[in-house]
């Protein structure tokens, strides 16, 4: 490592501890009357008041497709030194960052039949399995769009259990509606069905679509699917600021890339990719 | 079917017709020097020059996530009525079109790993052998383009072969590069590897990047695999002008949306998506 890396490392870990210390100041204990939800476990006031607040809601997510093994490397090492939840890669990185991060504590999340959910079914199936046993803890599968807009919500559903049945009881499972192609009604229509089939999360997008996560949505599907379903936004939030939002209109879970400088308090310098 | 549609019809298939008669007058036997690819099989001339001489090279395609039954069955019609070469579609329509489709002459294309590539290679490989027993005849398989950037070439040409391995001897196999994504010196380096594993084609682009097809490129590509390969141009590709620039650069297919219009000789009226 050398000297110019080391101030950077130790930069960025005295704001984090000051913003954990901030945190426990500032924590005054006072209700915002919001639904409770199962995690991250946490105080009963506002679940974020300060940056590194935010860091056990984060899927630290790189999808890129010209994704780098140092981009990767980068990734997985950010993952471990902020204790984000996971690093959320492409299915094939899944075996190299599950090696990587063995004993960290960060989990592997991985994407399925991403990001138009136009895979048929089986083989989002396969691509599940063989995940799970390369090491991913998660999965984000992207709901068969084309099928919804069809009005074929039978299919819709037996596409998600595809999936649901080749993960393992502890694998967390995530659907990704791909709201900017729906509308509000095909939402709700959707998150009903995710509900019903019993998986743990609702996911507003890709990042991959022209509109990413709002809080207009996350309010929306929080309302659909009750208190006890994780609902997780992504796309476009760039901000401690934007994650902040998500999370009080609803969200229990974010997938960002601009995870570090959002936990360090920092603005995003460059134009932020969504992906 | 009602006037309007009956209408629609008869005009269509005029001007198919006119186009037809227009080529066999305009056809004049001189040679282009233009290396000879081995399909579709023609005259010794310029290979397009009126707009109903591309439909053999077309693989009509709809790879949007939200495209619905309905638009699904309009793309077979037409395919079916233009004598394109193909259907290109994503792998959860491939059982419906293959059963629409039959006795029609017109092929079922699908896309594996699409559009990142970054899916892991046993999990392409399945997609593939899936969708062949559902009915599909050719595979267009996306690259690892993250292996491939960060100089991982094993991997590379290791993917290509799962898919390779999981094709009938009678599938037709096409690499997508994602050039959008690739330098010129990794657009030759992935000819080589592509061009090594013994597929049927190479192809520029997904739809999905910020750019698509290019002259150049075309080009570029077929300079690097030599005459007998298939090289296939997509993304972008509007009008018959286009098309026609594509072929002569050296493209044996395009993929294309705008395919009705183009062989009818039409203007695409809307803004066209590449998808």
């Amino acid at each position: 490592m050398d000297k110019k890396e080391l101030v950077e490392r130790i930069t960025k870990e005295v704001l984090v501890r000051l913003n954990e210390q901030n945190r426990t100041v500032e924590l005054s204990g006072q209700s915002t009357g919001q639904t409770a939800v199962a995690e991250p476990s946490g105080s009963s006031g506002s679940k974020v008041r300060v940056p590194a607040d935010i860091a056990p809601y984060i899927d630290h997510t790189l999808l890129k497709p010209q994704a780098t093994r140092d981009q990767i490397d980068k990734l997985c090492d950010e993952a471990a030194e902020y204790h984000f939840c996971s690093v959320c890669v492409n299915s094939t990185w899944v075996a190299y960052c599950a090696k990587k991060l063995r004993g960290t504590g960060v989990k592997v999340c991985t994407v399925i039949g991403f990001p138009l959910g136009a895979m048929d079914s089986r083989s989002k199936g396969f691509e599940t399995r063989n995940a799970i046993e390369n090491g991913a803890d998660e999965i984000d599968m992207v709901i068969n769009v084309g099928a919804l807009k069809s009005g074929d919500l039978k299919t819709v559903e037996e596409d998600i259990r595809w999936v649901l049945r080749a993960c393992r009881p502890t694998t967390v499972l995530k659907v990704i509606l791909e709201n900017a192609l729906l509308s509000d009604e095909e939402k709700v229509i959707a998150c009903r069905i995710v509900k019903k089939t019993g998986v743990d999360f609702v996911k507003t997008s890709t990042g991959f679509a022209e509109t990413g996560a709002s809080v207009e949505d996350v309010a929306l599907m929080r309302r659909t699917v009750g208190p006890d379903m994780g609902v997780k936004a992504a796309g476009g939030i760039r901000s401690f600021e934007d994650a902040k939002d998500m999370i009080d209109a609803g969200a229990t879970r974010i997938g960002v890339s601009a995870s570090v400088a959002i936990v360090t308090g920092q603005k995003s310098k460059s134009k932020y990719q969504a992906v």
